[in-house]
């Protein structure tokens, strides 16, 4: 075959052979096809897209480009829950301990934050001695001990993923629905998993803003999962304000161990209980979604939730007694207020910028290598719909360092919306795509 | 300016300022785009094209991207000829010294072949010592002192051009009709002319199958002229045979001299004396191109056109004696006749099959470094709507080395069509855009 003849196809509109996509990306991983042939296929993918088939052909491939964690031995579902990620988003760290609570094996392999949105594993770093770099081996034998581990990516699994993601991110391809969807998708498949819950963000914080949009990207993804022959459920969910009542590492730990305890704030335990409700149905444990979230909640009631996290952090070499003492972890020095500057309701919140200002302070990160502060964060304490009135406390700032505080409380301020009526109540969850 | 933002805005459709073309054209020029980012900036271009502005804008990026031949102190115009390429097609052999014998300065930079089409630079070089590598200063020179000079591309001119262009080879972003524009009229633009005559070739041994697509290419090389304040005509002209009687680079510069002598065939001939009297047109030597045409033939008849040649030749350290003498350049060992299987009438001819069975006998190139055997060549005997009976000679190869012969044989018999009706006739010229 000819990388050549493979990109005129596509540049001119036709679906590739599988045996076509197939060879470009091994040819590409070994080195054979260039960076620039790479690249012009990718923008032509961009532009012309991929059909179904040429799209489970591209995920297959980039999955059979390493090795799939091997969990065949496992009694019981393995299940995994994946975010497109927003500002505030937690609900991995409660929600994979409360699945593995009611019998949901959980291998789940996270990202770190990158830009406005916050990274799994950096918030499960803020736990002193957290190992979130574990050989599959361990990760292997912790899920089968524990019932569930929380790792990183590691080389082995679909490093053509890695090598296209990293092009991607040089030649603007990345806002691709098919290319996004099929690097979520061999990553995940990667993880010997035989269920999916997808949580598709959508709104001002969501990298999808629409709902039009999320429902595409959640469709696609629910798409390739079926062709796998994994049970994939895909929720669209509310991403116009931060989720919950934390954003920031170890503050959303302290969250997250809130909801585990019965004690979080309504919206994150709510999406948590839901999402382990269909992490327990794709699993086969039960009939419905809505049987799953009463086992959910009883696990959270009495305390086998909170007990699976304190084995997971054990398992994973972290301080358990984070578990019971969340003060083991960095708090900030220094607190802000943000205070509203007129009376009214919150009509909206630009999410990205909430999540830029704590980027500003230090919370997140710009490019892949910046160094980040876990204490750093924000407690929000108006959502969209409250009532506030002039010098009411908006957001409270954790901070360390306030060189660049005064821009951050300026951002924040810029990115509550207050307006004389209450806006029109927004659902958490808008659907559920099977 | 960020590459990544061009990139994206080239991608979702929308129009490059001239700003952003220009800079990232010198940015990619000077290595601070890399090629990965080029290619997919080339893939975009591709897939949602240019318009009128960017492609100017990107045409005088090129151009400024190196120095341009400074002939402001010749007297009379400056006028050059380019074809988009075809089998047979030696007409800037015969046509640049009869136009400058009728006063149009031509300093002519061509190319070399590549696949099935020959280059005028091979075909110049099967003259013993010609040189078509001169400096600037020396190509000025020869211009001034003879009215013509025949040279290859330098590194001085359009160097973003020649970077660009390799980049497309190897990226499948050749056949873009923007591109290609941009390509040949930044190096045109460079030689520092005031007049350009295009033949756009069309037909089945073109780059442009449809007289459709040619007139597209045409209109937008005739566009990127006026922009430019060079007055530009285009001539669409046939390739569904090979041009003239000859097809190979010793044998097509015999039936230039031929030409030259006014013993040449009609088809180049005719192509020959109307090229040259819109060269005189363009030029502002004359009213229309008929006029220019009978200036043209004058010279032709009276060996003032055969003369100038030979003072190009010996200028440029070619044997002059080639022009009475077309013996003194290298002639084939060997000639085998491709005789008809059957009688009829010749419908049609694979053109781009007669030019690659010229450079599987050695006469072309597939690769760019590839040798060349200048004396390896065809003659036509049969062209389309001739009668032809069966066992007549349709075509005589001329040939070194026979290795790959019986395959040459065989391409060139499946390369023509005898049905039993004559095709309808089809013109030399097609139409003439101004």
């Amino acid at each position: 075959m000819n990388i050549l003849d493979v990109i005129k196809k596509k540049r001119d509109g036709n679906a590739l052979s599988e045996q076509e996509i197939r060879w470009a990306i091994d040819a590409y991983t070994a080195g054979d096809v260039r960076d620039y042939q790479a690249a012009a296929l990718l923008m032509a993918v961009f532009i012309n897209g991929l059909d179904d088939r040429e799209l489970w052909a591209w995920t297959s491939a980039m999955l059979q480009s390493g090795s799939t964690v091997d969990l065949s031995g496992l009694k019981g579902p393995k299940v995994d829950k994946h975010s497109t990620g927003g500002v505030g988003d937690k609900i991995s760290i409660p929600l994979a301990p409360l699945a593995a609570a009611i019998g949901v094996n959980v291998p789940m392999i996270s990202g770190r934050g990158l830009g406005h949105t916050g990274g799994t594993l950096d918030k499960l770093e803020s736990i002193p001695g957290f190992d979130t770099r574990l050989s599959i081996d361990a990760f292997v034998r912790t899920v089968r001990e524990v019932g569930v581990a929380m790792i990183g990516q590691t080389g082995e699994l679909a490093p053509a993923d890695r090598k296209l993601y990293a092009l991607r991110d040089v030649t603007a391809t990345v806002e691709s629905i098919p290319l996004i969807c099929a690097s979520i998708m061999s990553k995940k498949l990667a993880e010997g998993i035989d269920g999916l819950v997808l949580d598709v963000k959508t709104g001002s914080g969501a990298f999808m803003k629409t709902l039009n949009d999320s429902r595409k990207l959640a469709r696609t993804l629910v798409g390739i999962g079926k062709s796998a022959g994994v049970r994939t459920v895909a929720l669209i969910t509310n991403m116009n304000q931060p989720l919950g009542r934390f954003v920031g590492n170890a503050l959303e730990v302290r969250e997250s161990i809130d909801i585990l305890r019965g004690q979080g704030p309504d919206d994150t335990t709510e999406l948590t209980l839901t999402l382990a409700g269909y992490m327990a149905y794709v699993g086969g444990l039960v009939d419905d979604a809505g049987q799953g979230r009463a086992l959910a909640q009883a696990a959270l009631a009495d305390g086998r939730a909170l007990e699976k996290f304190r084995q997971m952090v054990a398992a994973q070499h972290g301080d358990p007694r984070v578990a019971d003492d969340p003060d083991v972890m960095a708090s900030a020095a220094h607190r802000k207020e943000v205070v509203a500057d007129k009376s009214g309701f919150v009509a909206a919140i630009d999410t990205v910028a909430v999540g830029m200002a704590g980027v500003l302070l230090g919370g997140g990160r710009l490019a892949k290598e910046d160094p980040i502060d876990p204490a750093v964060g924000m407690e929000v304490f108006k959502t969209v719909g409250d009532p506030v009135k002039k010098g009411d406390v908006l957001l409270e700032i954790h901070y360390n360092d306030d060189k660049r505080l005064e821009e951050a409380v300026g951002m924040i301020l810029g990115a509550y919306q207050v307006a004389e009526t209450p806006p029109e109540k927004q659902p958490l969850i808008y659907e559920v795509i099977e």
